[in-house]
């Protein structure tokens, strides 16, 4: 192993920089403060790079014309991951290449915003995830991730907390939350849980019996 | 009826403005010439005045307090309805009000964007309104509309159209698309149709035996 390469312990959550709409400075640096390693996806390589952030991985289809010389001379060591499928997006191969490389987690910036199919995809496409690795999508006014056993939490009283299904989630129970579930179905389309809120300062809990969920904390 | 009152065809479509992210002025410009009827949501009225737009209804649950004789002044006349169920989300409480007005059809705007759990709740809602009223929901990106019985349009080649199943979809048939299905199943989150497109100059045609499903025309 040549002496630039640092062997990871990953702890810490990889981030992946996909190509939608820019998040504020200040999110992105707590992000890269948080995550030492960093992946960013096809197009947006040139926003990062306009931003000085030293990036790891560059992932993409390469489906438009690059100058790969002129972006190494800018940055440098880079891996450069040629990812051709086209079944999947590019944030599906940014995540799939973090669980091959072994991470437990990944946070996800950039995602959401602009083009709604590419947003709505980005959001829902993160369940499917929930049982090989830990995602967290963050922009300016949203956290979002995948319901995944029993999730518990301290939240301020008043903390927006919105329950999402992604198709239909069954048996879902709660406790902490202003509006309680128990042993209710929610139904994207259908009935939602949003605009929910932590009821008092303290522990919140959510677990559905079957199905998909995206939990989301968001501000305005 | 006073002489104030127009009697309207309600052949055009209501339009809509959320409290989302605002569209660019020509966007919006283009939805208030097709749309002769103005339903404005909650605090988006300030938005909206501040634009010197016309507009017929504003709609909200007025939890927070209001100057209502401040905005009479401003604007008039103006129809207030006071609509406090919180099961509902506003756009709700404004697609159902259009429907008991008996409007046909309504285009819906600046319901996208800003916070995720919103956004997603906006989009995927309209499934359930897609055998009372034709809903289209734009933005400076998308526009995005529900699947009902057989879909078809005329595109120029290389169109952008993505098909956003709302849980899972059955039977899919379509024609014209780079990437057809054949009584195909979609299942949000874990398998979209998103970034397909019109395969040449000419009909694309989508209809599916089971399920809710958005079809997105969105760009960059």
């Amino acid at each position: 192993m040549s002496s630039h390469h640092i062997v990871r312990e990953k702890q810490e959550p990889a981030l992946i920089i996909a190509n939608g709409e820019a998040c504020s400075e200040e999110l992105l640096g707590q992000l890269l403060e948080w995550s030492p390693f960093i992946v960013v996806l096809d197009n947006a390589i040139y926003r990062v790079l306009e931003l000085g952030i030293k990036v790891d991985v560059w992932l993409g289809d390469f489906d438009d014309p690059h100058d790969f010389d002129a972006i190494l001379a800018r940055q440098q060591p880079l891996e450069i991951v040629n990812a051709p499928d086209t079944e999947k997006t590019d944030l599906e191969k940014g995540i799939d290449f973090l669980i091959e490389r072994g991470f437990p987690a990944a946070n996800i910036v950039w995602a959401t915003g602009r083009r709604a199919d590419h947003a709505v995809t980005n959001i829902t496409n993160m369940v499917r995830y929930k049982d090989q690795i830990r995602l967290v999508m963050f922009d300016d006014y949203s956290k979002i991730f995948p319901l995944t056993g029993t999730f518990e939490k301290w939240y301020a009283a008043g903390t927006p907390i919105s329950l999402v299904p992604i198709g239909a989630v069954e048996g879902i129970e709660t406790s902490g939350l202003k509006y309680n579930l128990k042993n209710e179905t929610l139904t994207l389309g259908h009935r939602t849980g949003n605009s929910n809120e932590a009821e008092v300062d303290g522990m919140v809990r959510i677990s559905a019996k079957n199905g998909d969920m995206l939990i989301m904390e968001c501000w305005d």
